[in-house]
C-alpha cells in the first residue's frame, strides 16, 4: 500500500512553502500519497491546529503519517518531535500542537536532530518533510531520534460543574460556518438548554429542529456541544468568540 | 485503474471536516485517488455549487465519483442521494445541487439510508464518504439504496426572447476574476452587443480585443456569455451581482 | 513511476476551472499524480507566480511537469510555451512566468499550437492541460511544438552596491506571515543591519534571536534577506509593500 502523509500548516499555499515540502517528500518517496488537510490555519495559531488535528487523525488508517507545522518558535531551541501513537505517526514542533496524540497511553516520542544545513526559518522543509519521508520509507521511530520525555502539552480547558448541577464551559473554536464549538461534552438524555451571554438557547438534535435564523445548541460531529444558527452564522449573530463562557443547564429534573 | 473521487464542499479546510471525509475514504478504499475540486464554496450556497459542478463533471473520466456536499438541510428529513448518469456517479443532498447530473436522460437516482449512528450535523463524513467508498469498491448504485423518483431539481433560469429579437438574461455567477457569467448561450455569428445597466459593451472573441480596463462580453469557456473587464474586475467596476439583468442585442441585421 | 504534474494558478478553486484541468489530465493520463501548489495567486499577478515557482520547482524530482497558469493575456497572440530545463518540464504562457526555468543554460523552449476549438479564454484547460498530459505520457518536448527563440523574460531587479559598501535592494514579495522578502542575498559572515524606511533592524540567525514583536532581518529559506517581526507581521507593522527600498549595511569593519 502507498504510504499516506497528511499535511496541516499555517503556510497558505501562494508562497510555495507547502510545495517545497511536497517536492522533498515526492523526491524521497515517489510512491507516497500526500493529503492536504489545510494550509489555512491562522498564522501562528497553534491552538486551532491542535483542535483540528484532534478531529481528523483517527479517521485515517493505521500507519498514516500526520505532519502538523504551525511553528511560531521555528529556529529557537524548541524541539522537533516525532510521535508514534495508536498506530499512526505524527511530526511537528514541541509547542503542544501534537498533544492529541501525545496524551494517549503508549505514545512514543522522540526528538529529531536538526541537520546543520537546515534553514533556521523552515524546519517544515528541512527537518519534518525528510522525517516524514523516512517514516514512509519504513524507518522506525526509534531510529529517527532520541526519546523525548517531557514534551510541551496543551489541553482543552476543563468544564466546571456548578452547585446547581449546571455545567460551565467555554467556546474553544469557531468554525467556517460560525458554529461556536464548546468544551462541553453532552451525554445526558434529558432536556437541556444553553445560556450564552444573556440568551437562552435550546439544545436540539439538529439545526432543522429550530426555525431558520434561530439559535440552537447541537451535539456536533465530534461529540461537543456547539452553538449554531440554522442556515446562519452563530458567531457573528450572537457575537461569540473563543474563550466566551457558556453554561449548560438541565430542564425539569 | 485507481478509483477517482472528487470533492466539492463549502466546508473550508481549516476545521478538519474535509480531512475527516478523506480519512474515511482512505481507510475504506486505500487505493482511491481523491481530487479536491474546492472547499471554498460560500457557506450554504447550493446554487454556486450546482453551477460549479456543471462546469467540471464531464471533464473527468467515466466511473469518476463526484461528491458534492453543500448541505444547509443536513439532519432534516431531506434525502441523501446517489446518482448514476452518463457513466459517472454523484453523491450529495437532495437540494438540487446534483441537478446537472439528474436532469439527463437515463439518470438513476437512489436514496441512501442514514445509519443510526450518523452524526446529524455531518452526513458528509457518516453517509456520503462511506457511500463514495462503496461505489469506489465496486458496489452497484442499486445496492446503495431504494430508487428515489422525485428529487428536488434546480435549473438555471431561462432567457427571454423579446419582440425586437433581443435576448434578456441575467447574471448567474461571478467568478474569482470578477467575470459576470450570464445564462445567455451565444451561438449567432453576427455582430452583437450587450446592455448591462446603462452601459453598452461589445461582444468580442477574447479580452485582448478591447483596451486594458475596458468592458466587453465574451463567450466564456462553458459557452455562456460573460461580462468582463480586460485585466480588471467586471463585477466591481460595473457593480454587477447575481440576478442582475443583461440584454443581448444583435447589430445591423 | 507515476508521472507527477504540479499546478500553480490564479484561478481560485470555487469556480471549477482548476477541476476542469484536473479532469482533462486524469482522462488522458489516469495514472498521473496531480499536486496542487496553489490556486491563490492574486488574479493576474504574474510576478508573484514567477517568484513562487522559483522557490519550489527544483525540490521536485526530475521529470516533474510544472504547469503555471497566470495568464492575463489569454486569447491574445501571446504564445503558449513548453520548456525543458534541468530535467523538469514547464508549461505556461509567454509572459515571463516561466523565467526561473528558461534562464538556465540548456533550456529548450517550444511554442504550443493552439487547437482551433480551444476556448479563447481558457488555454489552461484546452492547451496546457493536454500538453501536460502528452509530456506525462512520454511525448518529447520537440514533438509538442516549434522552437521558440525569444521568450518574454522577467528578472528579479538587481541590487546596487553603494560607495560606502552598503547594498541597496528592495522588497520583492510579502508572504502570508507578513515577512517582506528582499532581493538581497546575504553571504557575508560579518555583522550587519538593515535600514528599512526610518528604522534600523538587526540581522540575526532566526526570529527567536529578538524579543517577541521586535523586527529583525533573517536569511530566509531561499537564501534572501527577509524583514520579519517575531510572531508578528512585518509588512503591516512596518508598513512595507513590494518595491520598497531596503539597505544592508555592514557593522564595525
Amino acid at each position: 500500500m502507498r504510504p499516506l502523509i497528511t499535511l496541516l500548516t499555517d503556510f497558505g499555499t501562494a508562497d510555495g512553502y507547502v510545495a517545497q515540502m511536497k517536492g522533498v517528500i515526492h523526491t524521497l518517496v515517489p510512491e507516497a500519497s500526500i493529503v492536504d488537510v489545510s494550509h489555512e490555519i491562522a498564522p501562528h495559531d497553534v491552538e486551532s491546529a491542535r483542535l483540528t488535528l484532534a478531529r481528523y487523525w483517527r479517521r485515517f488508517p493505521p500507519r498514516t503519517i500526520h505532519v502538523v507545522i504551525v511553528d511560531p518558535g521555528v529556529g529557537s531551541d524548541r524541539a522537533c518531535l516525532a510521535v508514534a501513537s495508536e498506530e499512526r505517526f505524527f511530526l511537528g514542533p514541541d509547542n503542544g500542537v501534537l498533544s492529541p496524540a501525545m496524551l494517549l497511553p503508549g505514545a512514543e516520542i522522540v526528538a529529531l536532530p536538526i541537520p546543520p544545513n537546515a534553514a533556521p526559518t523552515f524546519h517544515g522543509r528541512d527537518v519534518f518533510a525528510p522525517a516524514a519521508a523516512a517514516l514512509a520509507g519504513g524507518v522506525s521511530l526509534a531510529a529517527l531520534g532520541a526519546p523525548f520525555p517531557a514534551p510541551h502539552i496543551r489541553r482543552t480547558p476543563e468544564t466546571q460543574r456548578r452547585r446547581d448541577g449546571a455545567i460551565e464551559g467555554q467556546v474553544i473554536s469557531i468554525d467556517r460556518f460560525g458554529n461556536a464549538v464548546t468544551n462541553i461534552a453532552f451525554v445526558s438524555r434529558g432536556s437541556a438548554e444553553l445560556i450564552v451571554g444573556s440568551r437562552v438557547v435550546p439544545i436540539v438534535t439538529t439545526y432543522a429542529d429550530v426555525e431558520r435564523g434561530a439559535a440552537c445548541g447541537v451535539v456536533g460531529s465530534t461529540g461537543l456541544i456547539e452553538v449554531s444558527v440554522r442556515e446562519g452564522n452563530a458567531a457573528s449573530t450572537l457575537e461569540l468568540a473563543r474563550g466566551d463562557s457558556v453554561v449548560l443547564r438541565m430542564i425539569g429534573r
